[in-house]
């Protein structure tokens, strides 16, 4: 390899650090980028260089944000009455393409022991706060179906006892689309648990 | 989208430029470097901006260097009177890792004529330059075993004969590993042409 540019070695090694690109696909994205007249390494470069400038969590909610609060919080036509618990920012983005109108609360992780992560790693103080604050009818826990997520929402249950009137999950059940043929037995009980009246 | 920082969103949006690389792997990605400690966007993001800065051509083989001259064509230490011709500078360093110890010639793309690729686009006018300049023996045509390749490979034969005493092309055959099985027929005929005493 030391027969390429160091730049084009450092380009590569910095990409190979990405989840799912390899030494091989990295070799590849860069000579794409010197190559293409459609994506450019200049505008690339400069957005990752901007990436973390002023980002910082909206002090309603704890989204990504550039300003104090984000762009939900501020929105008054939002039902603020009502607050969707996510781990994570990207999923603020998912419930965003629903019809969901309330607003969110992101914890920016979830209760994971062997990850070092406890209740004081994750934003759930300021969830707390916000629950006393009053105002809220309903607090909507979207954690992952998985250990974790289940965890984490079992814990939240308990400290948010007796703040907020009503403290709900996620359906679990079969996503559409889905082949009830291959879903896992938990999926499938889960689905049978939440029959509704049609 | 348009609840997310613009810097985010334009990381997003370059990112998914690459190809390979869908508007939501382009997010998995932009946010794991938000959070990664090994990843860095200030890093990628230099690296990405200072990637053409002081690229050039070998004025020997066209590999893409920073130097005049590149590491493998001022090496003495290499067969200088055998010439690999190839079409991409990644081939280049596919084929450092073997035991080749001549030189190369990086065509910088085939004939295509759909893609507006002719004669003149392509390194071809240097490489009959310096076959005519005399010192070499052998060029080696490893252009890929496809159509574009194959007739690439035609044409630089036209050209180079009389210039060099021998022109050869990669062997075709069977891949290491291979099932023949499911080898194609075009590939196991040319294993069959190519057969070789034990």
């Amino acid at each position: 390899m030391s027969l390429l540019p160091p730049q084009i070695i450092r380009t590569i090694e910095e990409l190979s650090k990405l989840p799912g690109i390899g030494p091989k696909s990295a070799e590849r994205l860069t000579f794409h980028l010197l190559r293409s007249s459609r994506a450019s390494p200049g505008a690339l470069g400069q957005a990752m260089l901007d990436l973390k400038k002023d980002l910082r969590y909206c002090i309603e909610c704890q989204m990504i944000t550039i300003t104090e609060k984000c762009a939900v919080c501020t929105d008054t036509s939002r039902d603020h009455s009502m607050v969707l618990v996510v781990e994570e920012p990207l999923e603020v983005i998912a419930f965003e393409r629903t019809p969901y109108r309330g607003v969110y609360h992101v914890l920016h992780g979830v209760l994971s022991p062997i990850d070092g992560m406890g209740p004081e790693q994750l934003k759930i103080r300021e969830l707390i706060t916000r629950a006393k604050a009053g105002g809220i009818t309903e607090i909507i826990l979207a954690t992952d179906p998985d250990i974790e997520g289940e965890a984490t929402a079992s814990y939240l249950q308990e400290q948010l006892r007796g703040l907020v009137s009503s403290v709900t999950r996620l359906a679990h059940g079969l996503p559409m689309g889905a082949d009830i043929e291959f879903a896992d037995q938990v999926t499938l009980r889960e689905a049978l648990a939440g029959r509704r009246g049609m």
